[in-house]
């Protein structure tokens, strides 16, 4: 992404942070990673995240997505005998979030799922997340997740967070650490 | 404390959470832990607690603070050879908190310290937090908070919570789960 997308961006998730009354700091803001996962179709598929603490025990986020953004699919494998894989929490702040895994397929999902994705967007259960409500999901399951028309502001509460070891249905997705 | 002293604590709960525009479910409020410790002195000792989620790997809960409640001094010491004890982050989400550890004393301390409870609340280093601040307790370091006179909304992002481990200062408390 060109440093003024990610500006732009940035600037986006936050005030989109301001209407969802969510405090953050000058420095957190400044930190904010803002992603197209290296598709380049930042409006389409990426996210910006806050993260307020990644310790070896616990992580917390705030995630942000702008209206209609899609985080592509993805799971969290086992990383060690001792650990099964990132374990996760999303809890919807503001907005309104589609969040797909694996099971009974939605037969009219709430996203919009883009032709070009369809095939790489293959979990297709679908919850439905207002402000309040929250999914917790088990370690090494895939999903992904779409904002609705007014985008999305999502707590993420988790086991310790690794991005380096995500695993993506699109084989040409990297995640860049912010 | 009398069902009748709960329902005004969770009523006045769920007015901070609403000027604080924190989102939550009617199931929630209804669940809401409210306890004055044991001490029977609500106003001065006393906390309301949302569980979000605790697992056996973290947990997250929002913690609501009437104003100029304290939350009394307490640890949480070493459950086992691999967990050290709970270790939490404070996010103050709304209103204003002023915790305590043990370190160089605040000459003057903002929290407004009944002299009954002065010898109970021995941790005097103090760390403000307002909307977006945030600190992280090691395991098993002393502390206690107090809510600014408007109150404060705050957000406990931790190792998952076992209430029935904490150490209290002071003899009397016995922690109750809601």
């Amino acid at each position: 992404m060109t440093t003024r997308a990610i500006d732009r961006a940035r600037a986006a998730a936050v005030d989109m942070l301001r209407t969802a009354r969510v405090a953050v700091r000058p420095d957190e803001i400044a930190a904010m990673e803002v992603t197209d996962l290296g598709l380049g179709d930042f409006k389409t598929v990426g996210i910006q995240v806050l993260v307020y603490e990644n310790n070896d025990r616990y992580c917390a986020k705030e995630l942000i997505l702008l209206p209609r953004q899609t985080c592509p699919e993805h799971r969290h494998p086992p990383i060690s005998a001792r650990n099964a894989g990132k374990q996760e929490t999303f809890r919807c702040r503001w907005g309104e979030i589609y969040l797909y895994v694996d099971g009974e397929p939605a037969p009219k999902p709430k996203a919009r799922i883009p032709a070009k994705y369809a095939s790489l967007l293959t979990a297709r259960h679908e919850i439905v997340l207002k402000p309040g409500d929250q999914f917790t999901l088990p370690p090494n399951s895939l999903h992904w997740f779409q904002a609705g028309d007014k985008g999305a502001v999502v707590s993420e509460f988790s086991s310790t967070s690794t991005d380096e070891n995500d695993v993506f249905t699109d084989p040409r997705i990297r995640r860049v650490q912010g």
